[in-house]
């Protein structure tokens, strides 16, 4: 039976951390961080996210502020926003909850948050960072994903990864830290299968696969009969879906849990797994763009 | 018996339509296209490359101009004279001849080349570009695999690929665009490997690959035995060795040719696959900035 890799206790355990780290940099007299969040329109799910982020800031001891906007703003007045808080010296952090409404460009919107402040890593800029191997702000879903992996000791160097999924946000940059060399990366072999992968190969890749992390968002896509006896596999998706038994409506990752945990040597659950840790991750963003915004405002 | 992906004559094919392109595009009453290229200290095979070059370049119809430093030139000066290059409106393309003397920041000058005019690619916001799928100038390397996969007729959607390397020039770039999805993309299955992948992981990777893109610069890495019937063999390394035979100084590929040909589908030699390609792409890539500065300038 798979270990569970409780993420729920290691984002708590993060955040632990981070709360006291926050107390005594800002007993050597620096303000807390502080975390502006953009929420355009009123989807329910943004909302749900904002929420449980803005939370979780509380806990740490960083400072936060929702900026809401109705779903007809202009690009125009978003990205004027937007330069404003990057101008600003009391926000540290900036995220832009998407999807933003149609009528907006997506990319340009992330590429106008300052790369110092941009605490999803998703300005084209840190992307290229990332990329290049710089150091840089990273999405928090590949920095929770490798932490996850780090802090249940799962050994990665020469081991073979697949990653399943290549969006932007999350299975490509997990792709990039996963495979990359240095002291936090991870020196794996990286497969990246996506949505042209023949079922049967995405199969064969998983079998061989020491690590399976998969970010796709269909439910049920890794079986058990996918999984090599004593991998770990890391549950990035996640999908509202009505449960067969009560109607209810529940979250579920891609990944046949029950069928899976039997083989699998580690696991992460859904609800519970990357979840918290992306929320722990953006938390450690937010104190690092305070810290750099403070050493650059001490040095002008 | 492979068929032989003939690197060479497809570079000549797409230096002749480049040059009938310019022709075109001259007649409409446009300026040449120019390539500047800088090239500092003595570097032989910096020097042989540059000269290649900049002779392509005038076949084809781009104007080319090699400005060339001691090895002693402070960073500082480089980036003064690069900066004044990218506000240059008799200058499109700019390349840098890596590598840079050790007491230069080579990121640093990558980056400082302007976005518009970085025919190499390597500005680490072009990298961001390539790695979100915008439209952007692209490593040429990358750019000869992915032409050559395409004019040799290889299939790629859902095909396993494997590539060997992950440098920020070649293996990684190569890895962007194989695997992604849209109209220039390939949408295969892409698996990094790279000195920490095992040789026997290797070579089973390699063993189940459709297509093999080797960029490593170690002679005989990829054995035959290494390789399925049919499959394609792209070879980016290449390498200076005495030949055994004559002592006389030779280039070879990752690529165990003579062994693999037996077994491949298709196969590019070394020399004369990727290398002149990249060549080509090269001229491709200054084109489109010259198109690109031309609509720029007549638009302010």
């Amino acid at each position: 039976m798979a270990k569970l890799i409780d993420g729920k206790q290691i984002s708590a355990d993060i955040r632990a951390e981070l709360h006291e780290q926050i107390k005594q940099w800002m007993a050597k007299g620096n303000r807390a961080p502080q975390l502006t969040a953009i929420l355009i329109g009123d989807d329910p799910a943004s909302k749900t996210y904002v929420a449980v982020k803005m939370k979780a800031a509380a806990e740490v001891g960083i400072v936060s502020k929702t900026e809401r906007f109705e779903a007809d703003i202009t690009e125009e007045k978003l990205l004027a926003r937007i330069e404003a808080l990057n101008q600003d010296d009391s926000v540290d952090g900036i995220l832009v909850m998407l999807p933003v409404p149609g009528h907006i460009n997506e990319r340009k919107v992330c590429n106008s948050v300052s790369c110092d402040k941009d605490v999803d890593g998703l300005n084209e800029r840190n992307a290229g960072r990332l990329y290049m191997g710089t150091d840089t702000l990273i999405p928090c879903t590949a920095l929770a994903v490798q932490e996850l992996i780090k802090r249940s000791q799962i050994e990665t160097i020469g081991k073979n990864v697949v990653v399943v999924g290549c969006s932007k946000h999350a299975g490509l940059p997990i792709a990039m830290l996963l495979h990359a060399e240095g002291a936090n990366d991870m020196c794996a072999t990286v497969t990246i299968c996506h949505k042209f992968t023949p079922p049967e190969e995405l199969a064969r890749f998983c079998r061989s696969a020491d690590i399976i992390v998969t970010a796709t968002g269909v439910p049920g896509l890794i079986r058990g009969d996918m999984i090599k006896e004593g991998a770990a596999v890391i549950d990035v998706g996640i999908t509202r879906v009505a449960d067969p038994a009560t109607g209810k409506a529940k979250l579920v990752g891609d990944v046949d849990f029950e069928d899976a945990r039997k083989v699998a040597g580690h696991i992460t659950p859904v609800p519970g797994g990357v979840g918290p840790m992306t929320v722990a991750m953006l938390m450690k963003n937010t104190f690092i763009v305070a810290k750099n915004q403070a050493i650059k405002r001490a040095q002008n």
